[in-house]
């Protein structure tokens, strides 16, 4: 009971302060003899009571010290000596009495006015400074898989609410997804399921203290991951040209029972910042793909002039990325890696059919040809703009022949000058040519060696026997590692049944 | 001079009012009878005077009124009727005295604090609001040529300024430029040249009164412009990864003699939000153009397959383009015209090369292989993941041979069912397809119609006589108009002397 006592005292500190101070004038004021002139001091709690307690509370206390005042001096008028008429005594008390009241209205609406003035710029203030973290925060990140979960986060902790949920609407496919509701993984739902799906279909906000009792929520997920959603606030996000995009979801306001006018004012707000970093991420994202599209066409379109099988490049590339993986490169490096093997051999291009496709073995002249298509792969991929990431793509794709040992073309780099993309290349280059069927048959030398691929267990053993030498050590270590998946991959399509099978008896 | 008296009257009010409020006062007190209690009416103008002027005013206008009452009750004490003694009287007006004072510091210390606290606030929110109002404009804005002015708006909006520059920093050729400093054109400069050139080298912030007192400000502008640089404030914009990438520029500000203090600090937090957006931009930038680079070498790879001389694709849209701008058309359809016209061939990837290449008349079977080409365009580049504003790119090319008379081939659709894009791709197409020297003969029929390209005279009487039939009336009548400006494009090169004279002479 103490504590709640001091609570209380603490929480009433200002009127208690204030009703000492009158108590105390009062008293004084009864044992002095110049009462009217001590008066004045009534000045002294109203001022304090302005100060504190505003305009209404201030004006309470100046009436009831008239009333006192009044009911003392018709009780006791010779208790002020000075006055020798009643009629003074009426003047002196109501002058003073008038600026009393005054004083207190004056003040009084000067502080309520100020207080509420500057808990308006307060609050502005807060809501701007959250609006322009978010913003920034959200506009400096253009990849989707970062800003997705950025969102979540930025508006969870804006709004004070326990969890939040975005949901981007697929127009398409008449559904909405998201891909982390914090904790729990991704989800895809019709447009116009749930709460989500009705602002969805709508375009309306909805507000309200307990989602449970909304007809249309569904509580299987609250069910499933043991969580009990109250408080919940869902709205759309709308896109400049108009266009519903997507529906933010804040749950379970932390500080207090639901979100109010001003949670729903701010969220409006920053939804209007997450619609423009959703959309500039978008058309980033978009044009990526179409990016990637337009070389893998290109990529294509090269292979089909080549003289292996189509999709040498592509399976080049998919060789690539599993080394890639396996050695543990970052994204950024699978992606140069991804370019430099979908491009490697688009020098060829610019290798004369009659050479290119010859059938038949290479004159010296011819070969030299041939082998100008990596620095030819170089000079073409050198024009082209490629982004400031992708910038080292020419100069990987151009060593794709180059040996560790330093024996290979164009230049004859030796292992330490060798991009480690290069290294990747060449193994996974090698042992595409190898295990491909071929278009026009392979020469060594006048030996016509035939359209067929080479049997698996001859590849992974010229593989091991250029290890050290046309390879890099580790990077055939680590294709031997992924070998059975590469396999798996074109398991009955690329690899028949049979090529694959004669390899694995020989284990 | 009236104007100057209001002005001062306008400017001075709360004094002139305060003062009124207090000599009216003092000369009631002189008449009325009830002096003593008459005092309290001197709260009056003190209050007021605290809640307009603030502590200091107010305290010496309290001081004034204790010193006026003082002075007169010493020459006639009389007045004060109620008082039978000196010492009676001087209690009266101290205790009176003191608490005018003590009102007028509370009082007065709460307005001025409140004002402070409401002016820091004021301030901040403004500060705020601007920094948001920039930031979501500039964040919306991924076009780099839209943003550029864009940026140099807002900021001379937001600081107040007469004009902004910006200068983007080409780290490559040690430059920097600028596109448009408001009304003076492009500009570059090498880096460490004038003011901005030495923030780009050394990272300082440049804040002066007088540019023209700076050694290294160069002049040259002004004289020539006819301007006058006064204040300027310049600044290194930097980006995520601390890297200089650009300088804005701020002159002359508007309110007050030079930037402050307050002005650099916003124009800091402006410029964090300028090298977001511009990093966006250049992101966003660098993508596309790696995008038009990858579409350019995939349109001269196909083209390379081509019947037709290399370059081919090219042309076409160069003509295309030409047409477009004509009938001006705006940069996004330009674009979706530039994208389907470097691609509208791309279908001639999946006809055989024995069709393809055929050097001799096509039987019927092979005519139809070759007339597919259209529809394996738009087969090949529907799978091709085009941006949202590309998405009818695949259409358009698709229907480069239909005939605004529905004679047309793969579907026959007619005038109104056609893209206009198609039908600007059409006459193109036409066009170089008759102007170019092929590497394979034409064959009308049996008929072999060789390798030259058909004389200019003919093939412009072959389009006006299709004008309506195969064409679009309004295509073949812009194309015609800008036909000199394709023959002078290729003059010398695709198109010989004597082969544009030739034609001319027939004019």
């Amino acid at each position: 009971m103490g504590k709640r006592k001091k609570n209380y005292f603490v929480k009433h500190f200002e009127q208690i302060f204030v009703l000492t101070v009158l108590v105390s004038v009062s008293i004084i004021n009864y044992y002095i003899p110049y009462k009217l002139a001590f008066l004045n001091f009534y000045y002294l709690p109203i001022l304090i009571a302005s100060y504190y307690l505003g305009r209404n509370q201030t004006l309470s206390g100046a009436i009831l010290c008239i009333l006192w005042v009044v009911i003392y001096a018709y009780l006791s008028p010779e208790s002020f000596f000075f006055e020798q008429t009643r009629s003074n005594l009426f003047y002196n008390i109501m002058a003073w009495g008038s600026f009393l009241i005054l004083a207190g209205i004056i003040l009084g609406n000067a502080q309520d006015n100020n207080k509420q003035f500057l808990k308006n710029q307060i609050a502005l203030s807060k809501k701007l400074a959250i609006h322009l973290a978010v913003s920034s925060g959200l506009n400096s990140e253009m990849d989707f898989d970062t800003l997705f979960p950025l969102i979540i986060h930025r508006l969870t902790e804006a709004m004070k609410a326990e969890r939040t949920s975005l949901f981007i609407i697929d127009e398409e496919n008449q559904e909405m997804w998201t891909k982390v509701a914090e904790q729990i993984g991704e989800i895809r739902l019709p447009l116009g399921e749930g709460v989500c799906g009705r602002v969805a279909e709508t375009g309306e906000t909805i507000n309200v203290k307990d989602a449970w009792e909304l007809p249309y929520f569904s509580k299987e997920f609250d069910l499933k991951y043991n969580f009990r959603t109250k408080s919940m606030l869902c709205m759309p996000i709308t896109n400049r040209a108009g266009k519903r995009i997507g529906i933010i979801q804040v749950i379970n306001k932390l500080e207090g029972e639901y979100f109010n006018r001003e949670d729903q004012e701010l969220l409006q707000g920053l939804v209007a910042q997450v619609a423009i970093a959703l959309e500039n991420s978008f058309l980033m994202d978009e044009l990526e793909v179409s990016f990637e599209s337009s070389i893998r066409t290109l990529s294509a379109t090269v292979d089909a002039k080549h003289p292996l099988t189509a999709g040498h490049s592509l399976r080049v590339t998919e060789y690539a990325l599993m080394i890639a993986r396996e050695i543990n490169l970052d994204k950024e490096e699978q992606e140069i890696i991804k370019y430099s093997a979908l491009l490697h051999d688009i020098g060829k291009i610019g290798i004369h059919d009659s050479v290119l496709l010859k059938d038949g073995p290479f004159s010296p002249e011819e070969r030299a040809e041939m082998n100008t298509h990596p620095a030819k792969t170089e000079t073409i991929l050198e024009k082209f703009h490629f982004p400031a990431r992708l910038k080292t793509v020419p100069f990987i794709a151009a060593c794709h022949h180059e040996k560790v040992n330093g024996q290979g073309y164009p230049e004859g780099l030796k292992d330490e000058q060798l991009p480690l993309g290069s290294k990747i290349l060449a193994v996974a280059d090698v042992f595409d040519a190898l295990t491909s069927p071929r278009e026009y048959p392979k020469y060594d030398g006048e030996k016509k060696l035939g359209f067929n691929p080479m049997p698996l267990a001859k590849v992974v053993s010229i593989l091991k026997k250029e290890r050290g030498h046309q390879f890099d050590p580790n990077i055939v270590d680590a294709f031997l590692r992924i070998l059975p998946n590469a396999l798996e991959l074109h398991r009955g399509t690329h690899f028949p049944e049979e090529y694959i099978n004669k390899y694995t008896e020989t284990l």
